[in-house]
């Protein structure tokens, strides 16, 4: 599987660098196949890859070409985040964007909600309807620690599509990923230590830590490849002196906001790391199922030997948010994890996940999934295409390659706190930049969600933002 | 309202202490009226109360008489728990309790499930079910941080009854009674910190205590009036000097394991102590609406005139704990417990909120209730009555005033870790009473569960208990 992921990763390079130009042929599945000495079949996945980041088209009997018609955004830069541990800040900026309830006037572009109005969803909603009726309803009653065992059983057959070979009592149900990576800080680290993070990273693990009296250490993040670990093994040596990092917490896997699905290889190194320097990590994986390349790509924890991973997810992204059915797979830290989980919410409530076991023991979240990859698929190239339209020149985006949102990098100095109090009256609403960083950074960029089914009102919704980014910029420079 | 409860309490101390004995005459309503200076449907009402705690018995035309018929065990001696601030053990004994299945060939005496085989619970079935098969289903979406409006307005309606006049917005949803006390706690407490608790006490605040680094100081507490305020003051005053108490924590109505009701001169008291010291009050009323007296007591919330108590409740003992529907009311300390929510689950599923929320609306709730209330008093007294019988001469037990557990003293020296033991071949498990201290004192007590309808299944079980009881003490003795 690396093979195929290196050798994207080689071309797409080249194709960023500049090295194939707009409209360029590029090396044909043979040429290619005998210059690395890998199967056709290699090349024919990597070829997938560089079309899924927008890098490569097809053309029929004639191969692949760099693309011309649509001229892609720019990749958003590396960011340069403060290189000690911060103290986490933007509370506010959050609390703006969870206190709003979901609205029919507004298009929020802003959270993090999948589509969930896709007829496969159906099933779920009639089980969860059938439990309801059942006779003595199993609902109604305490659950165990650990969560339903049925749902438990199912999810370590899930895992293994991502490499992972767990047993049901490896895993810890949890009121949604938010209650996973909560358990998870706090069974391996203490307040007043330090938890190292890609940046720009989940506003939800971030502030958690904040929550929890701990320092985040943010690490420079390719948006093609993720976490620098050439960063990261700096701040682990400068940590042994200085600083007690406990624990790495990062999205690997369609990394929220970047997008990017880190490279197998680079996946093994960052866990070589974390052994070598005795930390633990903590992998978010919430977005891991709705990558667009088949099979999905594998998590850390699948390459974990001793326990110091602890894998955190849900089906806040794949299912429904509202169901607050979450998971963690915690190694060697499950006791810990018990306990911290019980003092959160006692218990998680069992309805949801016998509905959700049910679901997936029928055959129908496999084909849920494939619906929901091809439409953000579908989405996110649309939503790139509205970007070079509507945005400013220079306006810079990610190259998703799963999950539904999409970063967008304006001119430094931008400030997208004003563009959201400019939308306010507009009826969109953005996440803005800034809670993505400890220390808020990233002011100059936004958020976009692209799940739900593309419709005017969306599309005029992303020009909106776009018109008053234009307007703020021009304004600018007025004053300037 | 206090005057019936103080009337009650002396005329309850009187018997007690034996001024009044088994079969006396009690005096009539008219005497104490002109006694102390009340009306006569004051003293009917403390009347009411004696009754509940099976200290009078009326005869029809004749007045009140202390009952004969059945000699009440003795109630448990207060504790003397340590007298310093300590780490919280126990964590292998709660573990042991939580990771049990419900099971049908096990009798399960040691949790906390309310009966929710009752037909008033129908409407909230077909509730949750119909909410399931709603176009564009709510329970999808990801919720505001709040939790769901119309339910915090019937909340905020509810409280009424308990002396609190709060708007929706002074409300927020929490996964359980566990988030609303995990929240409060860490919304007003550092780790290093102490709390102050009742005694025995709620295994679930104090393993939230012990998980977020703080401690405990436990208070002796009165079986019948509950937590003692000299003891109390003392210890905060000791505090000023020497130890950083921030907040107590105590569930004074109903309270779990002992049944007490506080009476409301010593709610207004310890509110007052607690203004005087400046610490927090986190209110656990989780069992208030199960009250077997009319209208249910008041909390210390509705005397709560600077925001320093936060108010911990759920649905879990009125309705079912499996939909993990809770609440609290923060006072000044919202915008910490709004971020504390966030970091511990994100947010609260919206459909068991709604459907709740639409069984508060219908006037379902009311009729529950009083139905509960009466079965859980009547289970009562059926409970004390199989403890006298088949427990060992000696025994001491709770007089509940609400809610649906026992507490049960054995004597000194007497170990129910060993007896949970000798129990687990015959389908019976209880709640051993270590685990309501911090520091594993009250081995010798524990609680036991009535709220199911009565069968000879659960006689039997309770039987078994006792005998086993018999059992362990003869072989101590044998081996003295
Ligand atoms: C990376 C990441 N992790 C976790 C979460 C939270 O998931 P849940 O809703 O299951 O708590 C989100 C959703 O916003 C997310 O983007
Ligand atoms: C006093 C007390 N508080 C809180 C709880 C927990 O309630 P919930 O199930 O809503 O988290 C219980 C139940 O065991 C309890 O007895």
């Amino acid at each position: 599987m690396t093979l195929y992921v290196n050798l994207a990763e080689l071309l797409g390079t080249r194709i960023e660098q500049g090295f194939y130009r707009p409209g360029d042929r590029l090396p044909s599945v043979r040429a290619l196949s005998v210059e690395h000495g890998v199967s056709l079949s290699t090349v024919q996945q990597a070829y997938r890859v560089l079309e899924d980041s927008g890098l490569a088209t097809p053309k029929p009997k004639s191969g692949y070409f760099v693309p011309v018609s649509r001229e892609l955004p720019a990749l958003p830069a590396v960011g340069r985040p403060a290189q000690r541990p911060v103290e986490i800040s933007q509370w506010d900026q959050v609390l703006e964007l969870i206190r709003s309830v979901p609205r029919k006037d507004i298009v929020q572009l802003g959270r993090g909600m999948p589509d969930v109005t896709s007829p496969t969803l159906k099933p779920l909603l009639r089980g969860l309807a059938r439990i309801s009726r059942r006779q003595d309803m199993p609902g109604l009653y305490y659950d165990t620690i650990y969560g339903v065992h049925e749902l438990r059983e199912q999810l370590a057959r899930l895992m293994l599509d991502s490499g992972c070979q767990l047993g049901a009592n490896d895993l810890v149900i949890t009121t949604g990923c938010h209650e996973a990576l909560s358990t998870s800080i706090r069974a391996t680290c203490e307040p007043g230590d330090i938890v190292a993070v890609d940046s720009p990273s989940f506003h939800g693990a971030m502030q958690t830590l904040k929550g929890l009296g701990m320092k985040a250490l943010e690490i420079p993040t390719d948006p093609l490849t993720g976490i620098s670990l050439d960063a990261l093994e700096l701040a682990l040596e400068l940590a042994l002196e200085q600083w007690p990092i406990k624990a790495i917490q990062l999205t690997p896997n369609c990394n929220n906001p970047l997008g990017y699905i880190m490279p197998e290889s680079r996946k093994r190194a960052l866990l070589t790391l974390a052994q070598r320097f005795d930390v633990a990590i903590i992998e978010d994986d919430v977005y891991g199922e709705l990558s667009y390349t088949y099979p999905r790509p594998r998590t850390i924890k699948s390459f974990d030997d001793d326990g110091r991973v602890l894998l955190c997810s849900s089906f806040s992204k794949t299912l429904a948010p509202g169901l607050r059915i979450g998971w963690v797979a915690p190694g060697r830290y499950l006791e810990r994890v018990l306990h911290m989980k019980y003092i959160s919410t006692g218990s998680t409530a069992p309805q949801p996940q016998i509905a959700i076991a049910e679901f997936l023991k029928s055959g129908n979240f496999e084909p849920h999934l494939r619906r929901m990859r091809t439409q953000y698929q579908r989405n996110r190239d649309l939503m790139i295409d509205w970007v070079s339209r509507y945005f400013p020149t220079g306006t810079r985006a990610s190259r998703p390659q799963g999950g539904f949102m999409l970063w967008v990098e304006l001119p430094e100095g931008f400030d997208t706190l004003r563009l959201n109090r400019a939308l306010l009256g507009q009826g969109v609403q953005i996440a803005v930049g800034s809670i993505f960083s400890a220390s808020g950074k990233y002011r100059n960029c936004l958020r976009m969600n692209y799940a739900a089914k593309p419709t005017p009102q969306i599309e005029e919704a992303v020009r909106k933002v776009g018109a008053a980014a234009i307007k703020l910029l021009a304004e600018e420079r007025a004053t300037d």
